[in-house]
């Protein structure tokens, strides 16, 4: 059956897997010190045109998180973020097991905005018991967020300006960050990313690789990270695994590439839902799209396609994901036109 | 250069690689849920002979016992173990960072003695001030263990004994497991590890895999398993990775072929240092050999051949660990063979 | 300077110090284990009428909080409670220390509502990612609120019955229970409390004494809850000191008489500043009283008088709290009225 | 029945209780920033000598400890202490439920040897996979030891110079601290242990105090303690309760005087002992003594006073320990020798 559940349904981009057979028989050094994990880090620090940037490969985004996170906290500190952000509600309390509160603020369109931060910095500092309360010590934000929107370059640098006021390090969460850079008419790049945030993460698992994310500290990294991720669990013996894939995907762009036809892919699909007439829960520039299904519709599509249920819009409706991922194909989407075209004409 | 430095040294066996991209690009359920995960579990739970075992996939092994050991230990408990077990030296504090005490006792060639277990047991409970102290809440033991040596079936059975006698899970870490069950003269089999042990892992990263371990939990896995490894950072979105691997390596017996020609290479490694004189640190029948250096000699072999450093024998000698992966091939071993006589002649 | 700032202002209750010097040079066993304790524990288990439940005496409140909560909770799961709850807004991130997410729900007048706690648990089951999230593991109150306000038996009845259908413990915060049991119309009881909730505080820091609280388990207390207390750090070697103040707060119902006095000071003042056309935030029975102060006023009144900023009301004003403890005198309610007066007639 | 069971058996000095009760019905601000607390705070640092130390004020042992040393370490961090350190053996885990693990090096009669901890680090240094072990983060000691033992000048002075020489703070549990500094003939003073030491405890628990340790940092606190203390769960609303008591204890010298009397009746004791042919387990300057019983004769002895049982010297023989609290008398000291004298002669 079709599927467009999420965009971690296929493996790996046929040139990874090629690229983990032809070098698979060389002895390298363990724990991330093979030449290819070296090879990647230097890729991505160019690519972010920051070469002083420690950079550190881990197997998954939920360990990525917690790990990044509870190694910027202070025991006294928690970690702002939109209340629909990652770490506050699919987590499993991630966060929280490493002994750090997430401290959510209404978002807006899934985003963190600078002013609400401030505000809520503000009122810790002005309230005269604030040393009895969690203490505010990052901002945490994903790019695109949970809803596929996008920070623009301008909300970006409002957000960073605060924290440096602030003292906080920003996190951003980039777990499906190719979709975000090569979303058209976004003015957000990398190398913006490296300059406004404290620590930031480049998904593999959701963009072409069988697993891996790069965690990327533009000022360095915290304090013994190594043996941190180690403690974590979230340290790889084959650190060759996650090197030898995000070496290649910052090969000859390849990242982005996938990335931007994965997002081509998903606009074709949102202009197919909108000539249908159907509504968008919101207007997502990205790989996911949300849109707003009766609930016996999507009983029905449910058996010809799979989708992702997200939230209750009313009674009678529901908000449902639709993911492309890197391997989408326009067949892939036409057939969902096609679908979506019979079952209304029953 | 020639490296023994590990048993991770090289990436997965072909046949692993092979069904990797055969399968590439089928869709498949996330986190775990997809056929061959599925198909994997059912193959593991008959080569246990154990139908209703419970068995999840994680990613490393650091990160497959933290998970475990939290999930199986109240508050109040420590994990048990010899002094030489990896949780205990090796992994930065992994399950102390999830709030648990590991208790060592001394071990007898890296092994926990099932009456040095009972002894300490009686000890605290006999201890009027007991209820002032970690109570001791399950056994941890590694097969092979970090000297390479393995438990005797009655060892074993010995151990169970105790613990069931005192309520104490027992946990195996298998993180080398197939080259223990294929050692010459073990009489430890799987079905009987699942028969003693209340969880145990299956490795397969350094046992053919690129990255993984099977947990298994013979008599149903601890309570909300399944969040618990998500709240932990241990679950991929891409289980099929897992999935993929583990249904090959447990498909026509590769986990144990593979297993019995490395232990067959190890076999003729440790002939060879035994002919030329070297002692052995201890007697180890699988896959990692102990052996006993001059520091001179030790320095200059280490131009040649990459090892080791296990820990100081002496003032002017040195314990290294020369380990023989899958991927060993005789001309490895000759080769190596060969370094050492040149430099002896030297 | 007159201080209504908060209700542990003072020492204990004269009788309380009476009976530690009294009984100061007996020798008695440590650790909770000496006769006033366990008298104590007789004596409140006799008043909330559960011959079966286990008592314990911890010396503050936040500890208690923590100490009970990390013991009712799995791993997975988090306490859910008012956004206005103690541990969610004033315990420094204590809960989450131990690894537990507090998951706030909107309270009304800071009352965690069923039927509120009813949609949440509705929702996280009916949600197919709920092993993604935190298990809503246990319900937390407090009795009075945090703005002084009181459950009704019905209300506590309610979530009760959501507990229980539901499998959560319902736990109590009772920091200043007595002021909630003395309050005028109340038709909550100690038996009834002790019959609703699966654990509960007996506050004595609030409410006489010079410190402790005492943590009912009407049901029995959580697996080996001593070493779980001495392992948080929560046990005093000398228990005597919480044993023999509870002892003499139960004995002749001295706690209940010093909590009546306290509310109907409590009550003498609010009709003070009602009739002299203060606004209250809100209607609170009980011995904090919570007043909207115009931000001049509330300036020239805290050179002359000590009360506690709550939280902003608007531009121009102030939430202020007063709070009258077990200590208070018609004098001090009177004086206070002398001087809300003269600043009037400035 | 007569009792040496331990130094908390009784309360508190009768000047303390007087104290108490004098200030009883002064209002004063919550949490430590009381005038009692504020001066006690002053008088310890002229104690120390040091002007510039942060004093704080917690309710017991275990959770200074525990509090502290989470304060102290880095999440890669773990204690050195003793193998016999209470942190190690008592406190059921409180140190590794803060996530850090106690590294034992074997004591010599409870103390930690210079060198011990000197190998210990250059052991971690020089070991290649150090980055994936628990770093050596801090060194715990006791003094008095737990085995009542004290540490001269030069072992304080050479742990402290191993300590500062590799960047570790150096942390003196003084649980019984008094007992050490009247001890005869010892020549460590509180101002030495303010020199060599980065954070120490001043017990009052056993030193004739209701409760209450203050924990001192001749250099500063760490960042945020108060928020700590708080999250900690060891943040007394009444803070006075403690102020009061230390303010007393270090007024007039009280805190050293009761200490040596104790002492004195601890000497007293010792020479009964030794005088009767008792074997002392080691040779113990301070209020605990332990001696070596025979069996039989422990079970005698036990009927008519109360001791506590410590270990297992053989087959027939225990170690015991009779401590001596500040409220010992010399009847009681000779009611033990009448006892001892008439059980040996039945």
């Amino acid at each position: 059956m079709l599927s467009f559940e999420n965009d971690y349904s296929e493996g790996a981009h046929p040139k990874i897997l090629a690229r983990l057979a032809e070098t698979n028989l060389e002895q390298q050094p363990g724990y991330g010190e093979d030449g290819y994990t070296l090879s990647a880090a230097g890729k991505i620090r160019a690519a972010c045109e920051c070469p002083g940037a420690d950079v550190y490969f881990l197997a998954g985004g939920t360990q990525t998180n917690r790990t990044v996170i509870s190694a910027l906290l202070h025991t006294t500190e928690g970690a702002v973020c939109a209340d629909t952000g990652h770490i506050a509600c699919h987590e499993a309390g991630a966060v929280e097991s490493t002994g750090h509160k997430v401290i959510p603020l209404p978002g807006r369109d899934g985003k963190l905005q600078a002013e609400d931060l401030r505000a809520l910095l503000r009122r810790f500092y002005a309230d005269p018991a604030h040393a009895h309360m969690v203490w505010p010590g990052m901002a945490y934000i994903s790019h695109p967020t949970e809803y596929g929107t996008l920070y623009t370059r301008s909300e970006l640098e409002a957000l960073s300006a605060v924290c440096r006021e602030y003292g906080l390090p920003l996190f951003l969460d980039g777990a499906r960050l190719g979709y975000g850079l090569m979303s058209e008419g976004t003015d957000v790049t990398l190398p913006l990313i490296a300059k406004t945030c404290d620590a930031f993460s480049i998904g593999g698992t959701k963009v072409g690789a069988l697993c891996g994310e790069a965690a990327v500290f533009p000022g360095g990294a915290p304090k013994r990270f190594f043996t941190h991720v180690k403690q974590s669990g979230a340290l790889l013996a084959k650190g060759r695994l996650l090197g030898v894939q995000f070496d290649m995907l910052f090969t000859g762009g390849l990242y982005f590439e996938i990335s931007r036809h994965a997002v081509q892919m998903a606009m074709r699909m949102k202009e197919g839902f909108l000539r249908r007439g159907y509504p968008l829960f919101l207007d997502s520039p990205t790989n996911q799209q949300f849109i707003v299904l009766e609930d016996g519709e999507m009983e029905r599509l449910s058996r010809r396609v799979r989708f992702c249920f997200w939230e209750k819009a009313d009674e009678t409706h529901t908000v449902v994901r639709f993911a492309v991922s890197w391997a989408a194909t326009e067949e892939m989407i036409d057939g969902l036109m096609r679908i979506l075209d019979e079952e209304r004409t029953r």
